[in-house]
């Protein structure tokens, strides 16, 4: 995905993605507490082990927890650990483990591959998903159905409803297969839904989930959560082997404290859900401009006049567009997007309009 | 590698390790100065400019930079690059390549091999890999020599001459392989030889280079440095494919431009190896102890009297022991070891002594 | 795929697939005439020369020539020859690579991926192809286009025209990437077309070939043929690395030497076509039968009453059915095959109708 | 490894390797026998499932038997279904595994590390390997020792003791691990003990076994001997992957067939046998001639004075020499070797010296 954006001279909010955005004040302010002397490495340090006490209360039960940085990372180890190589991942074209990750999926699980299951709105359809994990079973010639990934929220900025995820999940216990939850934007997911971390996940059926921080307001962590223990062992060899043991752990720890501390992660990702309404609702009055999807989390791709595209680019703001179809922009907003900002895209793209 | 210090209530210098220290206080310092505002993801930011920029000028000409952030990511995507997966990479047995990555060299090439070559002081003979360069050349039956790694400084804390690293370099051009070196300690090492960093790396025939921070004060980043901008392209597919392309990039940049400002890196490896040399002093007159090797940079391995270690390890002091023989201990100073930590570790064995 | 054949003590043609029928006589005595004395292994020897030339004089030009003795190894050692671990092979979703190799391309290309070009009765469109040769091209969150994959005849027993190769090949020589032909029912296609090797091939751009042998009466052998012999060293370590050097090659070279002798391999295949001619124009006129696409080859793909399925089935027919739709038989015939073979199943097919 | 022999007009017995002898002639007919009619394909016909038995009772109790063409295929997918990418597969430093497969056993295992466990004359030492099974256990850093690997008979033509063997099965099952055999040379050493295949196998600790054919008389088969049926069903889609599931698999099944009945297998390992200790008799007369380890099967290294081997080269006989050592050079006979052709090699050699 290239950056468009013209490296302007004044700074315009990136719209881009949240991932333009920089880190929390309060994470910063762990990342100095934590440099408190010597800790030992590898993650063996007590704000580690403070992290997974608060994901095992935020999950309401026993979660194995592994800190890596990127979220490719995370999704790519978590597939690995739950597919041979043999196998295939379940997913819907515009995953992000399909679409985003140059092949990392297929890298870290030596080979396996990832089979689309269609669906709405960048979401797997349950049916459709029974019927691809029955197939070919058995077949020695074909690649065989080993584990099932979603995005919560999805690329499009869908959410999955509780209901939905149950049902994939049943259909993923019928199967006898692992469901995989790719959660890079989970807290927006979250609070748009309003429901609790673990009934989006393991009371649904998920097995694995790649928990994002770095979109909402994190430096660089993401933590895989293992709902069954039993995958914890291997999944510390592949994270070694893979290059995300980070030797101060302590420092992806501090991050994570912090983000979840004191509710930071949500106040973060309702932060940006609002400005992603906030501003859907004032693109909806601009001459022109279509949305093509529903508005759920933090995020939207808008269809807007190529003067609007090319006006808002010459006054800086950061855009990535044309790759999902002619005149088509990606909208992101972050914890770090105020109604300022939103209100100068606005008045900007009117302008140009 | 077990951490068997006890979690003792009053914190105690760690010595097990340069990666039990902290991060510098300017690198604190840039992380919070870089969190200005929206900026471009993946690297396109003005900090990873800056970065590429300061390497450039330091190793005297133009370099290619690829940040992650550990030095296994550095090494195996650095060996991966150099190495069809039909190869071998040449080492010496004391690698941390070969002992200390759960074989992510492996994984990263596709399953190459590491085949060692002999030398004194976990250095890689000249002689022995002229020999090693030219075995099974050619035989379909054997893997293929196909790079040279040499690890500056080495695991054992001895440094490679200038002179020493030129003849590795001379049989690589002979050979026509390029040479990889895991500068983890790369800092540790030049302040030790007092060279500049071109003469101990392309100068000398160096080809890739991982540039190690992490240990030297930084929180998590490691620069690859590819003196050959040929190899540029692919490396950024490897890397992001491995989950090691950074989405908030600027944060690994910045730690990368403060470690390099004001000539940080070189003040942190001095303080380093000066308390390296001051441990080493002091232990030379103290009963019992035996220093395997010569200390040229800021570790050593030490044979201790059982009652000193059992002493040193009930005062909370952290050592790793036991791996390289019957009481052997390492002992590794970092930017943060003050000649306060030093004495105590000193008094502490004279008592238990 | 399952074979649903009953085991009949009837032994009955074998309509589910070529590879159901034996070996060419004049193979069989090829072998025993390769049984004379010690030879050199590994390919070394005389007739393994001997064929090399052959298939150079086939061909044309020079060519460097690998056995093996599947089309899977021939197809997945290929494109690994061509794909680096971050990029894609572009080919119909109907591929065999895509759908009945288990994963094998991606396991030895290292994880690389499959990306469908549509098409019409499973051949690739140019105008697709260019299109797909250009998307993502450059980002380094996608992989990259990096061959593109023909079957000749198709899985559907279809043929590509000339003129439709050489518009794939003009499509990847502009795109700068090479073109692979899985020919394992080459000279079905090949006699279908009443062409040369070479324009089938390197003269409308095949860059490598998997020259198919056992499917038209060999016992398994299979020839990758490169039209560069640039690639041929590389191609040996993969070969061997894969386990698919033979040790006794004089065997697999006799097999291949007797199939290029006095035109066996055309002769051969003109038989299959001409039966394959002449079971559809008996099942055309078959009460409820409806041929699904061109026969072109030697392979079609027919809807049949539920009745004439299970009828042929209880009578000992051997043949794969339900994999592509329901009711939809594959009905393959192969040099083994006679006219009283096609009578018998026409028959029985009127029969059971 | 490169044959050196001179391409001589007049065909000389091939010494170097008993890969260069041809095939028993009940096995050429027996494939010639397996040519009638069409039969199913990948193994679903009678002559596999008539192997499948023939080996169950082989080896006194159900076994699962995977076909494949070449050795190094068995060795490979036999050590993959043993060994997690992160896993270390322990053998000695002189195994086929380890030099002669190009990197194999990584290919297929994903990247797994071969580790050396010393032993006299290329066997494991079972102390050493007790030792070797319990370092670095569970350390996150290292690889994990995950299986056992030995060869009989050896690549040094040595051949373990019952007793011996045992030794080995007590240790991997006191550290857990499963116990690979590369049998490529299964009945040399068979009917040099004296013992049953049970026995020399599962009765023994082996839990996955290489039973070669190729090398004593097949023209191209081995059979991967699964003594945990468990193990099966991965199997199948790995050897699928791997492109060594032949599609006439008959062929392959016609060859084990005949080489197991009437015991042709082990008449042609005693002949093989015979032969190399009625060699080994004429060197020990031949002045300068020393025989470097015991002649226990049918090969044997000799230091011969440099004027009698390039005699025996100049006369053509076909031998490697120079890989292990100056003036060493390694001789096998195989089934096809007779009385004369070892008394025309001594005759050779007595008169270049």
């Amino acid at each position: 995905m290239t950056d468009i954006s013209s490296p302007s001279a004044v700074a315009r909010p990136g719209f881009g993605s949240d991932n333009m955005a920089g880190v929390s004040p309060a994470i910063l302010d762990a990342l100095r507490a934590a440099n408190a002397g010597a800790m030992p490495s590898y993650g063996a340090d007590e704000i580690s082990a403070r992290v997974a006490t608060r994901l095992s209360a935020l999950f309401e039960r026993e979660v194995e927890v592994f800190l890596v940085s990127t979220g490719t990372a995370a999704n790519a180890l978590s597939l690995a650990a739950l597919t041979p190589v043999w196998g295939a991942v379940l997913c819907n074209a515009e995953s992000h483990i399909e679409n985003d990750e140059c092949g990392a999926p297929e890298f870290f699980t030596g080979g396996a591959k990832l089979i689309h299951v269609p669906g709405e709105e960048a979401r797997i359809d349950p049916d459709a998903l029974a019927h691809a994990t029955r197939r070919n079973k058995g077949d020695v010639h074909s690649v065989q159905p080993a584990c099932v990934s979603i995005t919560q929220a999805t690329e499009l900025g869908t959410v999955y409803s509780l209901e939905h995820i149950r049902a994939i999940g049943a259909a993923c216990r019928d199967a006898g297969l692992p469901l995989h939850m790719d959660g890079s934007r989970f807290a927006n997911a979250l609070v748009s839904l309003g429901a609790t971390p673990a009934e989006m996940t393991w009371k649904a059926g998920v097995d694995v989930l790649s928990f994002g921080a770095t979109k909402n307001g994190a430096m660089g962590v993401e933590a895989v959560v293992l709902f069954d223990p039993e995958r914890a062992q291997e999944f510390a060899f592949r994270r070694k082997r893979a290059g995300h043991l980070t030797s101060k752990m302590r420092f992806l720890a501090a991050q994570m404290d912090a983000y979840l501390a004191d509710d930071l992660w949500l106040a973060n990702a309702r932060q940006a859900n609002a400005m992603a309404a906030r501003l859907a609702e004032g693109l909806a009055t601009l001459a022109g401009a279509e949305i093509m999807s529903p508005v759920e989390a933090n995020m939207m791709f808008v269809r807007l006049p190529r003067r609007v595209i090319d006006g808002l680019l010459a006054q800086g703001f950061r855009l990535y567009t044309d790759r999902w179809g002619e005149n088509i922009v990606r909208l992101v907003t972050s914890f770090a997007t105020s109604a300022d900002d939103v209100d100068q895209l606005l008045a900007a793209a009117r302008e140009a309009a």
